[in-house]
């Protein structure tokens, strides 16, 4: 048995059935030894960021690692950018990434490169293979690294002689290192101040805090003390809709964050990270909380925030509480576009247990209070600001579920052309997801900024930021990569063709004019 | 004067005046600056391998440094892979990396990564600048450290703060490091074993060595000694076409790279380093060369070749000689394509002066000795193996030529599709260059490295390597991104096609079938 062999099968004993892969030629035998060993699903992107981004998506779904196949270190490269968003989101990831043999890379041929320095800026875990013996041990540990609460990004370099060489060694699952538990200290102190102030305390969400099973016992805490609850800005995944917590997230802008946080004397950080800008400007503050306010860890990114959340009701005695309902579902509004008129009409026509993929950025920053009387879903955001997530992401949680759940696609068009070969999967895939572009023909976001710091962008601000010459015909795109597709000027006609695609099982795109 | 208006009048003073930029909030007083003060140039590419490939293409052929406008760790990410061509290229570029302000970096905001560390793995010169004071004299060292022989990459990473603060200073011009001569000894050595035993000596040539003026000097020592003359397989420029060398390249294929180069006892390194194998194989050695070969470096790649070629000239007394006719030129082929078919066509229709962006990969390895009786051109290669460099390569060195060059982009399917949003540059920037993708639907080198090793590839690989499911329309795809495209299915189309894009001044891409 090779190295490449004894991978393989290591990763199937260890519940890797799926493999995101951009191969070349240093990862041959891996591929080869898929084609002799069945049990994993491999999906090709054509592009790396394609890739990583599908690990990511296909992680937030199902809940455990997949694996990547990356070529070299420019491989590793393309893909960085979805893996620095996917550590942000602390999704599982075992990325495999071939590397020339360990006797050629002392001759420093072309695609060389410091493979081990540009892992490591997105890993929780690196290594690289010795030897074809060592790669089964290997990859089990990346594995079992990758599966904690709070993990991340396991990377293996695999020299492509430890692929190719005889002497591979199967290795079993290694248990999944456990969390930390919480400290009962923690569990207290947040049960007083929730006692004493629970009017001015806010508990904050973070990681799998946002799930339905957390929410549940989260909604009883508030509901016992009159605290309040919020999302951080930047989720990874939050369960929304009838039946979950009407959540909203912080806001982006740091006015609009600071006014909503200088109610709040305590902050109760569940798996969440105290509150700070997405980027600094001159004359504003990086921190979104009042100077005086306590800031009170009750989990960490690598604590089971279940068990912190059940122990924090329990010291609490918090009864039973049923999460309220969020009203009369909104109907399908007519005309052209707004946030708002948006964010009603995907409610109105979303099929139950969708997937909404939000790259939809400043256009999409307050679709969350217009859309909590949808049916029960799930709703991604981009966690680490690399933009080009979108795609891709919505592509790795289409095959996480297994084409037994609507994915919703929001895209705004400026990032939707950093990963737009994700489409092409999508095609090949032939995967349930409804793509809209919401297509204003230009980066906003700086634009918004720009004009945020009191300038007035010039000619060639304007121009930097215009995507109008030419305008992207994002129709044709589509269809050049095999995903049918139609435009809207309405809101009337965008709900049409979503729910057009809706009832077939390919994927759609939508490019809606803002 | 703030940080940024300082790095934007230094860069000016310096000679910089192309600015390839996918900019960001954090670069929005840079762009703030450039509205203010013209001298700049700013070329948008919608994704940063675009941008950073660009500015690859535009100093191959400009011979002076542009610079690129990043956006934080990710956005260099992303034009990471290009970058490391780039590096391989020896090409000199100035990154300016935006990023975080100082004091919102420790806070850890979702977009913060280790930039200095990921830009490090590209980069000849790093800095990041500490405050707007030393913005201008940062950015000088850094043109400055570009613009060295062999120089390279410099990456100048600004926090916003330095950039929007006060106290800006503009910088003059620092002198380029000059390159340390050629060794008398080294000149001596190599002519004593061109004398004694020229036919077994071969002469590689590397770096700016395969440039016009070096080749007119290397002719005059071939011719009279009798030695052999080839370039590096992955040479950034090749001068060639009538009144040019014939110059053969290292082959790619080990077995045929060993073939060719066992009949040389002796060879001279000129600005390029030992050949060695792209990638390691079981069973076949990493050098190329023979054993007992003698390896004798000339000059090394931080070097001036010129002075080392006509130092050894002078040594040699090697009398002024014509470098020969290519003999007649070729005819136009008729019919399906073939590598060498193609080569004869572009051969006979390529206009005076142009540039060919080669990343015909596998198709194309074969394609220089049919193409020497051309008109004189230049030839860009894939220097650094990370595919996805000859769209952006193409624009880049199309802007560097104004207008007056015709580029050739000679484009396999699968690499276009890493960063095919250049074509929308090129429409954007109406720029003279016609593409040909050189469509197979496939990853071809793969499959051709797959039978090498002797394996049959299976399912699951051919799956992998396939990228017919579903078939990429070309023509569809160029036309959404502004770029006038027709299909050839013969070479006579192609070259119809070709011929017919020659007379406009705008973009235009033939999706001929292999």
């Amino acid at each position: 048995m090779n190295g490449a062999q004894s991978l393989v099968r290591t990763l199937i004993g260890c519940g890797v059935d799926t493999c995101f892969a951009n191969p070349g030629t240093s990862e041959m035998h891996f591929i080869a030894a898929l084609d002799t060993i069945p049990g994993i699903k491999c999906v090709l992107g054509l592009q790396e960021n394609v890739v990583t981004g599908m690990a990511d998506g296909y992680f937030r779904i199902a809940r455990k690692p997949a694996s990547t196949l990356l070529h070299c270190g420019p491989g590793l490269s393309n893909g960085l950018a979805n893996l620095h968003n996917a550590r942000r989101a602390r999704s599982g990831i075992v990325n495999i990434i071939g590397d020339h043999a360990t006797f050629h890379s002392p001759l420093d041929p072309p695609l060389a490169a410091d493979t081990e320095a540009l892992a490591r800026t997105v890993s929780a875990w690196l290594r690289t293979c010795r030897d074809a013996s060592s790669v089964g041990r290997d990859a089990a540990a990346a594995v079992a690294e990758s599966s904690r609460i709070g993990g991340g990004i396991s990377s293996l370099i695999l020299p492509s002689d430890a692929s190719w060489g005889e002497g591979g060694v199967i290795a079993g699952p290694l248990p999944v290192p456990s969390a930390p538990h919480v400290d009962a200290l923690s569990i207290d102190t947040a049960a007083r101040v929730l006692r004493s102030s629970g009017s001015k305390v806010l508990l904050l969400l973070g990681g799998d805090a946002t799930l339905e099973e957390s929410q549940r016992v989260i909604w009883r805490i508030a509901a016992a003390t009159g605290a309040k609850v919020m999302a951080e800005f930047s989720c990874a995944r939050v369960a929304r809709g009838r039946g979950r917590m009407q959540l909203p997230r912080v806001p982006y802008a740091v006015p609009a964050a600071i006014k909503t946080l200088e109610a709040f004397e305590t902050i109760v950080l569940v798996n969440a990270t105290a509150p700070v800008a997405f980027f600094a400007y001159p004359d504003q503050p990086s921190r979104l909380y009042r100077d005086d306010a306590m800031v009170h860890q009750l989990s960490r990114v690598d604590q089971d925030p279940f068990e912190a959340l059940n122990a924090l009701a329990a010291a609490l005695n918090a009864p039973s509480a049923n999460i309220p309902d969020p009203g009369e579902r909104p109907a399908i509004v007519r005309g052209a576009s707004t946030p708002e008129g948006l964010a009603h009409t995907i409610a109105a026509i979303m099929p139950e247990n969708a997937i909404v993929s939000d790259e939809s950025l400043s256009y999409g920053w307050g679709l969350y209070p217009f859309t909590y009387a949808a049916p029960p879903h799930d709703w991604l955001h981009l966690t680490g600001g690399a933009i080009g997530y979108g795609l891709p992401v919505a592509t790795g949680a289409a095959i996480a579920a297994a084409g037994n759940r609507r994915v919703i696609s929001l895209q705004a068009d400026g990032s939707a052309m950093y990963s737009l070969q994700s489409l092409w999967t999508q095609a090949r895939e032939r995967l349930p997801i409804t793509t809209v572009i919401l297509n204003n023909r230009s980066y906003n976001i700086p634009i918004g900024e720009y004009k945020s710091v009191g300038a007035t962008p010039g000619r060639t601000a304007m121009d930097m930021l215009d995507l109008s010459k030419p305008a992207i015909d994002w129709v044709s795109l589509a269809g050049s990569l095999g995903v049918e597709a139609a435009r809207a000027q309405t809101l009337e006609q965008c709900a049409d063709l979503m729910k057009h695609s809706f009832v077939g099982l390919e994927p759609f795109l939508v490019d809606l004019s803002i």
